[in-house]
């Protein structure tokens, strides 16, 4: 051997590449996974509630049984089997779709990452919910496009608005590939696109040739009325759709699946192939067994219930304990509550003060492509018990009084990122807070 | 809703997804897979042989006892046990690793998959053995690299060759990042990579600022010596090691590694955030209960028997069946035999040829990417208990001898795809024989 080594390979890195470095958010996040920080950052379903036991026992059969098949590997498009009952999951949300229509991947988080290798090329635009998903954004900027926020309300993405940026994008000369939308129990905004709306969405889009990606995690967990007819229930066309059994059943299975009309969905299966081969076939068969010998809605009844109580406690929580200046959303289902911060306080500034009073969360600039976001925090109320949550939002709230009381005293602090607008927007990185199981 | 329909989103595709068609050679294949064809084509693993009562008895404690953990999120670079588990594993070939440098991936396709996002630019070079692993083709292409295949022969990857290959690029001022290579028990060759040779390949990589990429799936697959020492063993920079469960447990759980320096890891761990969360949470608790609780090394011993009586099985009816003309290689580990035809026989051409008399196997153009291997095809040998083996060769032997008495008659048919040299090389497009289970 000669003498050369390689420890620096920053010379045969891929332009693309360059961009992927770990945020200083995540050394929080490895804090504030210790048991004495109570997080309301994660968006961990909290699978304790399902029943373990029948669960065990049917994976101990399901190998004894069909070990053969389920430990094999399987095809790139995903079991048969599997994608017939996706279709019975998916008319709940009345949608009227065919098996052979369905990829499944490797989570959605991998439909969104075949989706972006199919459609994005560098430097193409795509337009989403400001704030949006940050496990997306990720996904984009791994391919090198860059994401333009559109505003939302209480009542979802402004199609109005929608139409605005689309139009400006337009007459500046960028291709606008796709709309990414997380129409039903936003995370991580908490609210619902209403339905008032959704055609005027769909129209908009349509008439842009931008395609809809309707990214659908949460359809299912809805606290008050029936699931929403999703936005592919609407058009056969137009709508490319993502679903989940991470947050009805198990994520750590990792099954999401995409609806895709079929010169799409054979393109997404030859990119899944070269990325993964196929996707994991126990997984797949484990899901298969469970809608099949488990009473799988009557379980979600049972997440439904407990998710409500533990937003019920969040809420009642932080109308008793916040002090006034911060105001937020009242979800109707998901994981999230959205709190907004009185001008000034900075919701990544405060972050390692919150680690330093035992709790945690995620700050707006997350969600945010172009450096937006610093006046806004993510909760969660999705997996501690409603005690837990009282106490963490108690927490947080002496954190943002002591803010305030700062502010009050000494005027917004200069050092906020938010006195650097943009600055951590640059397109084809990797975005600082990428995701990851605590930003899920 | 307008009347605009996006049936056809083909104006809305990336440039890499243009290229992105199915072969000829899938429908084929759907047809292989029918119970009266005998398939010597796929490179499942013989799972059958795994103790599957124990294995389904192993699951349902792990749900029952870590259901919480199995069945959650978990990092993105993979569970710590199981990353310490990988390094025991990895020590039996030489190598001496911490478990911090290993990242955990959807099956080693994942790995080569965010190897080529880290490294690949869009018209970098991977120089890899001719032939070469399907999958590793299709992952080089998806990121629209460019393969150039250096002759290997008896003794595996010829160091001389190499040094000329990079030589002859360097001179056309291409970039060659990536040295791809499978060292033991080559897929599809069947051949190792001598221990005279290893110092010299590393050593022309080094010199030319190329890393080395080691595939090792077969490496504790060896029938007659003890596992012969890793390429990383011998360095512990220049070379990215790919290591997989998918042959010595089972391929169903996709669960394979990546061991790479500091830096790198960094990245991949970065890139498989943005591609899929995280890998399967219960699929890598499933190998940890594996090794942990299951006689792993003694069911090793199992796999070498059967394979070797299979392999065994088909050197002997190679012998005995095939008439003379054809020649293949006597592979000591792995799952494959590499036969070369004789010239003016196409090994693409002959294969619906193969189907209708019920046998499969993979052209040898599914291993190159600059359209050669038409010259040659791929046996497994794997799957098929030793009297279908038997049975395969003789009806493949059947085919062949027509195929040489059409050519003694007629001379070589003029419409094959060698007349054609090249014609399946683009660079930027997912070869026509992409991989899949098929191909594994």
């Amino acid at each position: 051997m000669t003498g050369t080594t390689h420890d620096d390979h920053s010379r045969s890195y891929a332009a693309r590449a360059h961009g992927m470095t770990a945020s200083e958010v995540r050394a929080l996040f490895s804090v504030a996974n210790r048991p004495e920080v109570v997080s309301l950052a994660g968006g961990m379903p909290f699978v304790a509630a399902l029943p373990l036991d029948a669960v065990g026992s049917m994976l101990g059969d399901l190998v004894t049984d069909r070990g053969v098949s389920a430990l094999q590997y399987s095809t790139a498009q995903g079991d048969p089997v599997l994608r017939e009952l996706i279709c019975t999951v998916m008319a709940l949300e009345g949608i009227d779709a065919a098996p052979q229509d369905v990829v499944v991947t490797v989570g959605s988080q991998q439909g969104l990452d075949l989706i972006s290798r199919v459609f994005l090329d560098p430097g193409d635009v795509v337009v989403a919910e400001g704030p949006s998903y940050v496990g997306a954004l990720a996904a984009f900027a791994a391919i090198e496009a860059e994401v333009v926020h559109v505003p939302m309300d209480a009542d979802g993405l402004d199609p109005a608005a929608l139409a605005a940026v689309l139009e400006r994008l337009l007459a500046a000369g960028r291709r606008v590939k796709l709309l990414y939308t997380v129409p039903a129990f936003h995370n991580p905004a908490g609210v619902s696109l209403a339905d008032s709306r959704r055609a005027a969405v769909l129209e908009v889009a349509a008439r842009h040739d931008v395609i809809v990606i309707e990214d659908n995690p949460y359809g299912l967990l809805g606290f008050d009325e029936p699931p929403q007819p999703a936005l592919r229930s609407m058009t056969p066309t137009g709508v490319i759709y993502l679903g989940t059994f991470s947050k009805t059943f198990a994520p750590g299975f990792r099954v999401g699946w995409v609806l895709a009309p079929p010169a799409v969905r054979d393109k997404l299966i030859l990119a899944s192939e070269a990325a993964v081969l196929c996707p994991p076939t126990f997984s797949q068969f484990a899901v298969v067994s469970y809608l099949q010998t488990q009473p799988w809605q009557e379980q979600l009844k049972v997440f439904r219930e407990l998710y409500r109580e533990r937003r019920d406690a969040m809420l009642e929580a932080l109308h008793d304990l916040m002090p006034s200046g911060p105001t937020w959303n009242h979800p109707a289902g998901g994981f999230y509550v959205w709190v907004r911060l009185p001008d000034g306080v900075d919701s990544k500034a405060m972050m390692p003060r919150a680690i330093a009073e035992r709790v945690a969360y995620i700050p707006g600039t997350a969600f945010y492509a172009d450096g937006g976001g610093a006046d806004a925090l993510r909760l969660s109320f999705c997996y501690p018990p409603p005690d837990r949550i009282r106490e963490g939002v108690r927490r947080l709230a002496t954190v943002v009084e002591a803010e305030l009381d700062l502010l009050h005293t000494f005027g917004p602090a200069s050092h906020t990122p938010t006195g650097r607008p943009g600055a951590e927007h640059t397109r084809g990185r990797v975005r600082a807070d990428s995701p990851g199981p605590e930003l899920a």
